[in-house]
């Protein structure tokens, strides 16, 4: 398995500022890995508010399932997470995991087991076990301390070959606030799937109906906007997490104008991290931007843009430098939305390579190929329809990813 | 790009009758290929009935949307297959070459042109050169003689490994009839997209309503339950001919009792040509059985299945002979269908991996690692919900599907 970063990792990699009200600290417990932390522990001041988007399996993981169940109170004092074994498929000692891990932090952190939030990402089908983090727990809770995001992004990383961190400011009234997201992506380890793991921290005081809000909007194009092999994980979690802190009066709508400022920054964290995740996709080797407009509905363009994102033979054509747009027309047409050949255009770069339900007669193989040796592929898709738009994020499909994912045993 | 033989194709071919008002011919028209047929003329005698299913697709081939309007006659004096262009989204000059290609194989047959049937497969987006049939078209004509199926079979070849054909007989009444089939796979060529076409033919008479009736109940379970990988063709043509000429009184309707036989025989022909499809799937190594069982209904069985056939993270596993059921519980949960994971069984060959929604208790790992070692996989799932229940092929996902879809620019 490749070790190295990917080509596509961004070139900066941001200061992550404290958030008051959260403190971080991470430990090795030897769940799977040898050398590395694999504990994450957060710690939140009274008052910190919490938000939530899970994984849409109809199997997921034991974590998930404790996170939906106590999310309904809107209240967190501190979040566990661990790679190395998702906790998923364990039947009742994947439950009683979690009912442990929660007690031992809530016990190591002064506070209740129902505020304590849960995640694992690793090994499925493997009994985790949460005895490995009695041994830690209260040497995390005493090492807290604020800042630690960088750390606490590699801590959870299974198969990423980079930590994934972004950081953003805005102001709500006169206050500036900040936001702080990490998270993992689609790392694989033996024999594990892919699980999307990521967690925001603010100090502005939001309440928690008007967080959840916030956070179903902005996930829908972002993260769910977002595809390395159209596999869904058991584990995928989201939690936001608001402390208070930063003093501006507590905002409880998420309709709130004052809010204008913080769904931008939100916006762009949430954004950020994603795109680190298809830049991070397994084999990656090419970041992916499908645009579809003039579709009939939003939604259609969405299901389009998915189907084309989705394309084995789309993802190989574009792993070989081919503008195979022939391919694309292909991926249109499966995906049981309204379409019409013959009002079809199709774009590489800005390039033009088909129109009207044909070749472009302006076509040149020359300049199409030069832009598919980018790392960055822009592809746009114009239907001609309406005026439904969409826009999401996959990389290519190379044999790395069947390596990464089909190798391990050999 | 490999030419070497599917490791997983049929041992034995068999030998292909005639069948009484079909007469073969094929030639090199030089359409794309050098040293190599790669046109197929079938001529029907007269009171040849006719029915078809084509792709779902959106953006349909130009000789598609040709067969779709002119099967209502249920008429068929002849069919012209090309391979080399698949004269998809071709636009005007599309819908030209149809009708040109139509005119001289009428012509030079003696029939309408309303009544000649088209099928292309091969590169999208070029236009079709039409012309060249004309060279071809008296001689293939003249040329054409019963019995000649292997080599209607590899005139239609892209890059398949091997030809497909198969045949069965049955009994209506006391009348012996012949169904014979030959079939194309999912093949490429720069810039292809797969593409599925296969013919039968029968010498039985039945009316064209019964045929199509019988053919679209018999698709649901062979052709449609088959995937490489989840990407639809433009292209995708299943034609049924029925020359009439074996004698039996004609049968009007396909609830007839007196199809019994016929309807068995058909079934086999068509079950026959689709597994040879999915065990020539680009760069397959293994054919994978896939079955579901104790879902809500049928329609969910197939959904499930068809998340498991197409999830690139379990068909990346079985490539690297890992029987990894976690991904198997990934696609099960993502297909969004009802699932209980805690009801949930997975078997590899016959050994039972996983149970009520944890690791089998009894797992051997040894046992099911010479399971998988072997190049037919057989997965089955219980869901514990109802009694729906579905059977789909598919193959797995190799470097060489990878290769061959990407690499051939280079």
């Amino acid at each position: 398995m490749s070790v190295s970063i990917s080509p596509l990792a961004p070139k900066h990699v941001p200061d992550m500022p404290a958030i008051a009200g959260v403190r971080l600290a991470t430990a090795a417990a030897g769940i799977r890995y040898a050398g590395r932390t694999d504990v994450l522990l957060a710690l939140f001041d009274r008052d910190t508010t919490v938000a939530g988007v899970f994984t849409r399996s109809k199997c997921p993981s034991a974590p998930v399932e404790w996170c939906r169940a106590h999310l309904k109170s809107g209240k967190a004092r501190a979040l566990v997470v661990n790679s190395g074994n998702a906790n998923a498929f364990t039947g009742k000692t994947g439950r009683e995991a979690c009912k442990f891990t929660a007690q031992i932090a809530a016990k190591a952190a002064g506070v209740k087991p129902a505020d304590i939030f849960l995640a694992s990402t690793g090994v499925i089908g493997e009994p985790l076990n949460a005895k490995a983090f009695d041994g830690v727990m209260e040497g995390l809770v005493a090492g807290a301390r604020p800042g630690e995001f960088l750390a606490a992004a590699k801590a959870i990383m299974t198969t990423d070959t980079f930590p994934k961190v972004a950081t953003a400011r805005a102001k709500i009234d006169k206050t500036t606030v900040t936001i702080n997201g990490i998270a993992k992506g689609a790392g694989m380890i033996a024999p594990d799937m892919a699980t999307m793991l990521s967690f925001i921290f603010t100090d502005a005081a939001i309440s928690s109906p008007a967080l959840q809000a916030l956070l179903k909007d902005s996930v829908a194009n972002t993260f769910n906007a977002v595809t390395i092999d159209g596999d869904t994980s058991t584990s995928d979690t989201l939690l936001l997490f608001a402390t208070g802190r930063a003093g501006n009066a507590r905002i409880a709508r998420a309709s709130d104008p004052k809010l204008r400022e913080f769904k931008k920054a939100l916006h762009s964290v949430l954004a950020d991290l994603s795109e680190q995740v298809a830049r991070d996709g397994e084999g990656a080797r090419k970041l992916v931007e499908i645009v579809v407009e003039g579709a009939k509905t939003d939604q259609s363009a969405r299901r389009i843009a998915m189907a084309i994102a989705n394309s084995p033979l789309v993802k190989t054509a574009i792993a070989g430098e081919d503008a195979n747009w022939g391919r694309v027309v292909m991926a249109v047409g499966k995906a049981g939305e309204p379409a019409d050949r013959d009002k079809l255009a199709i774009w590489f770069g800005g390039i033009r390579v088909a129109h009207k339900g044909a070749r472009d007669p302006g076509y040149d193989e020359a300049a199409v190929s030069a832009e598919m040796k980018k790392p960055e592929i822009y592809l746009k898709v114009a239907l001609g329809l309406g005026k439904g738009r969409d826009r999401v994020l996959t990389c290519d499909l190379t044999k790395e990813y069947v390596a990464i994912n089909g190798d391990y045993r050999s």
